[in-house]
């Protein structure tokens, strides 16, 4: 974790003033579950009737802490609730002693939080296949609690960070009704490092009062459009998760506004572009537009394999507007393809059109927009109407360095 | 091109002595297409009566060579044939340019060698996107033909690398029915590098006689446990073709012969494993061996993500025994899979077990499994039967320097 001590290029200027969200508060604490010197456990509690909502990863080798909140979500609950996080071990790949860590940690926190277990959500961050030294955890909950205060979600961003180059978050003040209601979100992840996994772990809070099933399916249609569509590497963490909380404190009910919806949305799609900016070891920020594909999952197949293309990864860290690498990744993708309708465009550069290099292409103006840092690539397949965007990053000498210079 | 020029590490310690096939010769000369210096056109002409058959790429956005391969292969026919190879062009996303530059090449091709123009299959190599000047091979083709002979198939294997760092063939005799018959293949491929395609063709020669349908059976069965079992960076050429033709001239009909079944193998798996050993930047050969999944293709689907997962590339090249990496592949393959039935080796070495981290692992003995050129990873999924192996090489800095470093 040492090793990496340079922020990214891509990161914004400097963390958000966040606002305070009324019905939830933060604490941070150093436990040492890995890490020296630094806070490794968050706790957020939440109000009662908070409605919660949780996305998590689809991987078959899912961590305990995952499976736990899996079975949570979606109950409906006028009790409060509380989420809390460890970074330095991510309990995955831990068997039986994985489960008895969840147990114990929730327990302790239903305990010390007053709640029923059932509303106590538990991720975990760090080293996998080594058992969570757990009373660690639960040994510090107590004094975590006592430090609980509705402004400490700065702390919290920090507190949960472990290959991030620097603390995620991002908000939105929306007007519903004539009244407003606020957003806050954190999130962690960048990829992955020796040996641990770079999970990426999101929590967003507002104050608006959301129906339970409302803000399930709100916050599940825009995974699909933000945090699914985002990619560093193309490996996938076993303990991915997204878990968004309405305490409805503000008593404005947002169920249905749309305006609520777009600013929900505008919070996640800043939090997955903070991830990607963090990529391990990059340096462009990617974005790939496919449209005209057969379908929109077909448009996504297409996307993705653009952006996970070890060869277009390559040539984008390298400045080169190799758009026969493109070609490539289309014609492998699985989804259907005409190679003679394809067009490509760098920016607003056309690079390919019909099939075969366009006949307007300028190599010096393509390669002026791979100077920049912020890659936009946009495929028309020509042959539907299906259409995704998806964000990446390259890959660069960085990513080698971070992933396999290292012994662990 | 002229870029690299260190020969892989992994590379064999020579090309090997090749036996003469009867029934094929071969020629080759410098037409200029791209290259300076060096043969880039090959010519093999096969006697009447040579039975085909090949393997082609399932992009979507294939080259018209190859398209125009996959009509003409599989047709019976008395008569000789040719095969006629360009490197430095690949005639891929040309549009209607690239099926008139087929057009071309094959008329000449036939007319030059006496051959209907349906018994002439070509190959190109090289850059993409750009009109191959044909008539620069044409006009070398009956200068060509003058130079046909048994004994140039160590000139062939030359004359059709691109970015390998070593030519590559692979032979075999074989004893059927009492008689020998001979077996000899020349390949090239290594990944890409900015902006060609790294192509990967093979030819493959006997004077075994075989019946056209039975040829192409071994063939396509025998592709999918070789070629197709085979990755260095999850892309997928354009191009890749693979030809194996049987001249019959030893009259030694082997058509459902079990040894030259075998033999043919052999050749088959010893191409692909050298076009591994010449991966762009690979510096380990490492068997991906995974049994007990549900299905064969499933255990495929596992053994692929494996080979693929950067993260898991980048630990072997920096031997480093992560075996948690392996285990977030199995959860993003899309297989089924058991988190808690897992077991995974490095070499003998059992590293998890049944979910865990085995209760025999030494870190010690894992680190030194992975200090070695050739690696070994075994998984079992522990829920059913399906068996599959692949071969892929690390992640390297040398791949991002093949790829990123050099603009076109």
């Amino acid at each position: 974790m040492g090793n990496i001590t340079k922020v990214s290029p891509l990161a914004p200027s400097g963390f958000p003033d966040l606002p305070v969200i009324e019905g939830v508060q933060f604490a941070t604490i150093a436990a040492g579950v890995k890490y020296q010197g630094r806070t490794d456990v968050m706790l957020a509690q939440l109000a009662p009737g908070t409605a919660i909502a949780g996305v998590f990863t689809r991987s078959q080798t899912r961590a305990a802490p995952v499976l736990d909140c899996q079975t949570k979500i979606g109950q409906k609950s006028d009790q409060g609730a509380a989420i809390l996080v460890n970074s330095g071990n991510a309990n995955a790949f831990t068997g039986r002693r994985g489960i008895e860590a969840v147990e114990a940690i929730t327990a302790c926190v239903a305990k010390v939080c007053d709640l029923p277990q059932s509303r106590v959500f538990t991720s975990s961050t760090g080293v996998i296949g080594e058992p969570l030294p757990f009373e660690r955890v639960t040994s510090v909950i107590e004094d975590a609690k006592s430090g609980l205060d509705a402004g400490n979600i700065a702390q919290a961003a920090r507190a949960i960070m472990t290959t991030d180059t620097y603390a995620k978050g991002a908000c939105a003040t929306v007007n519903v009704g004539g009244k407003s209601v606020s957003i806050a979100g954190i999130a962690k992840g960048s990829g992955m490092i020796a040996p641990d996994m770079a999970t990426m772990l999101v929590y967003i809070f507002t104050d608006a009062l959301v129906d339970q099933d409302a803000l399930q399916a709100m916050v599940s249609a825009d995974a699909d459009r933000t945090f699914n569509c985002i990619t560093v590497d193309s490996d996938t963490s076993t303990s991915d998760s997204l878990i968004v909380a309405a305490t409805g404190a503000s008593g404005v009910d947002a169920s249905t506004d749309s305006a609520f919806r777009d600013a929900l949305h505008g919070v996640m799609q800043d939090l997955a572009f903070q991830v990607v900016r963090d990529g391990e070891g990059a340096t462009k920020f990617v974005e790939i537009a496919v449209t005209g594909a057969a379908t929109d999952a077909d448009a996504k197949l297409h996307a993705m394999a653009i952006a996970n293309s070890p060869l277009v990864k390559t040539a984008i860290a390298g400045q080169d507007p190799n758009w026969g690498r493109i070609v490539m990744a289309i014609g492998k993708s699985g989804a259907a393809a005409d190679r003679d309708r394809l067009s490509i465009r760098f920016g607003d550069v056309e690079v390919a059109k019909d099939g075969w290099r366009s006949p307007s292409y300028s190599e010096e103006n393509a390669a002026a927009h791979m100077k920049g840092e912020e890659i936009q690539i946009t495929v028309d397949i020509g042959i539907g109407s299906g259409a995704s965007t998806v964000w990446t990053c390259d890959l660069t000498h960085g990513y080698i360095e971070i992933n396999a210079d290292y012994r662990s």
